[in-house]
């Protein structure tokens, strides 16, 4: 039989991550409900927003007066995404007290994305982490494409754990591993999963699954018996993936906690009112809810 | 590491159990061609049409003629459910030559579903097992509501067993468990699959899940993690359940292929050919397919 854990940290990528790619901008009012819908569902590490260029990502211009609005709560971690110093700043003027960097586990993949090479990522991320340990502020750092890239296909998971590693030795607490296009299956995902553990302990390593070609909960599953304890997820399934077309984005919250509490696993979030924030948000963007969890759940009630 | 098997029989339901809850009724041609588009793509265990009374499942009054315009095929199995000894006969008049027989783990469902007590649902098979046993044909057992009925809630893996074990030991060949509304969640998909393998050998036993919770490759790959060998999968993730309106129903075969073929077990299937199959029957009845591999797989090609 299978070995689990007792507790799972959820980290919700919904106001970011999830509503980045939007075109529809969404008004202040709308993610700060998001993030308090949340809150309210018992979910403790949101991240709200990303201090990027508003030319990159419009729907993230307002990030200012979406961290202003935050209601305090000592027991909830607000992060945000700083790609760069300007970002970082920005986010500790506005009392943001973690972020987050990124780069990928593909070169190409980098260079469309974010304009640099791999080394060069790191470059931008040292002052960033060097001032970031200055002021106690913890630094997340994702990895994307750890099983497959858009342009260069089978990424080798040595690479993935070559980057990961240098992120944690600059200072990253957290290291987010992103199946950026959802092409993984359970048995790679745990290989790889095993390959960066070697490195960094399994208590700093997150798993970041999209549902693209629904295999993210199977995913998620094998990564946990590989020792995985975080997992991202976005409510209502937020987000997708702009190389993928049509395709479905991020794993449903709703979906990994039905998952994890059918285990036993406590993740502290109530299933009901997480739906309900689902149900929010998916109104304010005027579309389904993209979780089976919560269509099963609201037919059958 | 997970322990994995070399490969894995996949029995497709599509052309029963997918449309059995279809209003629009399909025309022969659209089902044979089906079938056709399913053996195209190398499925070797296609379960093709039931025996039942027209009066309770209209789509399938066409039994006969489906049978009789089946392909023959040295390497295909077709089967055929048999709820009683007239549909048993019919079948054999058809040519048929493998049948399913169906009972339940919870005995509300089986009142509501076939209108009898499992104890009196067995002593209806005793007469086609009998014959099947003379006339050397097989049969497979469906045993429903392993993990959860919409009755009783929570149904005891003992019962499951118990309900297997009987079914078995009349001669069903192989027990096929299904998760009918979807409820079940990974460990307790393993535990149950444990508990039935204590007293059937793991190769006469097939997983069968629905996917209304987002949960079906999860469950499949715990099972398989447990022995299971056999999975059935519908593609196009054609088929309801009648009790869980607007949600999905089984889990489509494309994206369990995607899943085993992504872990180097072999299915003998061609998953292009397999998600052109489901994109023709999803065509006749006009709705988009319900795979996200498929959708995954088209739109980025």
């Amino acid at each position: 039989m299978m070995s689990l854990p007792q507790s799972i940290k959820i980290v919700e990528v919904s106001p970011r991550d999830g509503l980045q790619n939007e075109s529809q901008v969404i008004a202040v009012n709308d993610k700060v409900q998001l993030i308090n819908d949340l809150r309210t569902a018992g979910v403790k590490h949101i991240e709200v927003t990303g201090f990027v260029s508003p030319k990159w990502v419009p729907q993230l211009a307002d990030a200012q007066e979406v961290a202003r609005q935050l209601a305090p709560d000592e027991d909830v971690v607000y992060s945000a995404l700083t790609p760069n110093m300007k970002g970082f700043e920005a986010a500790m003027d506005s009392g943001i007290k973690e972020v987050a960097v990124f780069t990928a586990a593909s070169e190409t993949f980098n260079q469309k994305n974010i304009n640099c090479s791999i080394e060069e990522s790191f470059e931008r991320f040292a002052p960033i982490l060097e001032q970031a340990k200055q002021q106690n502020i913890k630094v997340r750092g994702y990895v994307s494409c750890v099983l497959g890239c858009p342009y260069e296909g089978d990424i080798d998971s040595e690479q993935v754990a070559a980057v990961s590693e240098k992120l944690f030795a600059m200072g990253c607490y957290e290291i987010s591993l992103g199946d950026t296009i959802g092409v993984g299956t359970p048995l790679k995902a745990q290989r790889m999963f095993a390959q960066v553990a070697k490195r960094i302990p399994t208590n700093s390593l997150a798993v970041h699954f999209h549902d693209t070609y629904g295999q993210a909960l199977a995913n998620i599953l094998a990564c946990i018996q590989e020792g995985a304890r975080i997992i991202d997820a976005s409510v209502a399934g937020l987000g997708g993936c702009p190389y993928a077309p049509g395709a479905s984005g991020n794993v449903s919250t709703e979906d990994v906690v039905y998952m994890l509490h059918g285990m036993d696993i406590k993740t502290g979030i109530d299933l009901d009112k997480l739906i309900t924030a689902g149900q929010n948000i998916s109104k304010v963007l005027g579309r389904s809810v993209n979780s089976k969890v919560a269509n099963a759940c609201r037919s059958s009630s």
